[in-house]
């Protein structure tokens, strides 16, 4: 059983009611040409920038969907009206346009690379405190935004729970892309054994925040099938269980799991609660 | 403070006595070129093979130095008298020559890649079933074999227990080698922002197993920094640990982990008892 899946690297400018007609006219596209499950890149509805979170921020908003297809919303920045904390949020749709899922960014993006970028999302948004798996009639999926892909430990966990893939919205920039986006993605793939997808924003050399772009869907094997330069443009995969299943046969690592000498994960983590 | 460490990627044969005497001139000759450290790849006493296991077993030798420097003596297949069990065991000697570790491979190589590579160490040899890490006067390090690596468990507790490196004495094949090697090599050592060291064999075509080599050491954010094809030869790198913290300061993720969200590893390894 095989199914396909779009990443949009969407063009992503200043001016929000353009970058969600553009959304909607993408994800027409993508579902027009088969894919079953579409997923929008980081901070689609606004430049990316601790500046911008706040003018750009939005209540989740309800549910609508015209493509008929599962959506993973990228992220917006979201406001909560209780506490007036804002969020870098992830929200996924049903192809019924019900709301499934929806995933705050857990770890943020706080890094000095020095003479290269200095970047402390911490200063405007609040950390989420939960991880993020959803069915689907495919199988159950984990999401997570961008700089989570650096912990090893929510993909291990999503796989653990049975997800058949990980979807990353993401906008790794000009330093932090070439080191790393692709090792990250082809690391949690194979220690994983399954399917990981990332959605980058298209370039912008005009804007403060230079995304790297490059798009890409990884095998469970660790293997690049779908990827990108960093225009606009919609990539497609197939997932496919069958090859997954042949895979974790294969190379059986996912059943040789030797949880009994694991444990000490398990004591540093009730150390530093 | 940095310390250079050797890999030897040593040409193994069926002559027991002849590759002990070319390990010896190899770690002499790594030796008098500066390294303080000093790995061999596994199975150096032998050829890599379930049949050839029992064959050139050993009980765990004693110590004896000549080379002034810590050796991780890759592996040989080491027989416990009291079970008359075999298993692919790593020692670990100090600069005078104590044994100071010793690792048996604790995830043994079953895989079957059909019409690719079939393997089943576990027909022959047991696995170890504890973790290793030792103290020099450099830092903590841990060691693990081969196969070990696919398990990024393994490498997250050396990190967390403080190490600085881990070393993974191997022999991926003409399968497993170019799709995986590297990448799990650069995963671990992003991941946990240490540096991560392999040792495999030279190449031998002309034996039952083809041994992948490409000895490489990779540093604390998943760059290689010395690696090489397939014959014999000794690569040298410098493990630095200024370079190590000024990593983990400018992507601080070993710092920003969110143990309190990672506890379903712990219910899972729990269950699995």
């Amino acid at each position: 059983m095989s199914f396909k899946i779009a990443c949009i690297q969407l063009a992503v400018s200043s001016d929000k009611s353009k970058n969600l007609i553009n959304a909607r006219n993408k994800i027409l596209e993508a579902s027009k040409n088969g894919a079953k499950l579409i997923c929008l890149p980081e901070c689609f509805n606004s430049p990316y920038g601790t500046k911008h979170f706040a003018q750009y921020a939005e209540n989740i908003p309800n549910g609508e969907s015209e493509s008929k297809t599962y959506v993973i919303g990228g992220s917006i920045p979201e406001r909560e009206d209780s506490t007036g904390k804002l969020y870098n949020t992830c929200t996924v749709y049903d192809p019924e346009g019900s709301l499934i899922a929806k995933h705050r960014k857990v770890h943020l993006f706080d890094i000095n690379v020095p003479g290269k970028i200095v970047f402390k999302e911490s200063d405007s948004i609040s950390p989420g405190n939960s991880l993020t798996h959803f069915d689907t009639k495919f199988g159950k999926i984990g999401v997570a935004i961008c700089y989570d892909i650096r912990f090893p430990e929510m993909a291990m966990i999503a796989a653990q729970e049975g997800c058949i893939a990980m979807f990353y919205p993401g906008a790794f920039n000009m330093t932090t892309g070439p080191l790393h986006w692709e090792l990250l993605q082809r690391a949690r793939a194979l220690d994983n054994q399954f399917y990981v997808a990332t959605c980058s924003p298209a370039r912008d050399m005009s804007a403060t925040y230079n995304a790297w772009g490059h798009s890409t869907v990884v095998n469970p094997s660790g293997t690049v099938i779908a990827t990108t330069e960093h225009e606009e443009v919609i990539i497609y995969a197939d997932i496919d269980l069958d090859e997954m299943k042949s895979f974790r046969q294969s190379i059986p690592t996912t059943s040789q799991k030797r949880y009994d000498l694991y444990t000490k994960v398990t004591s540093i983590a009730s150390d530093s609660k």
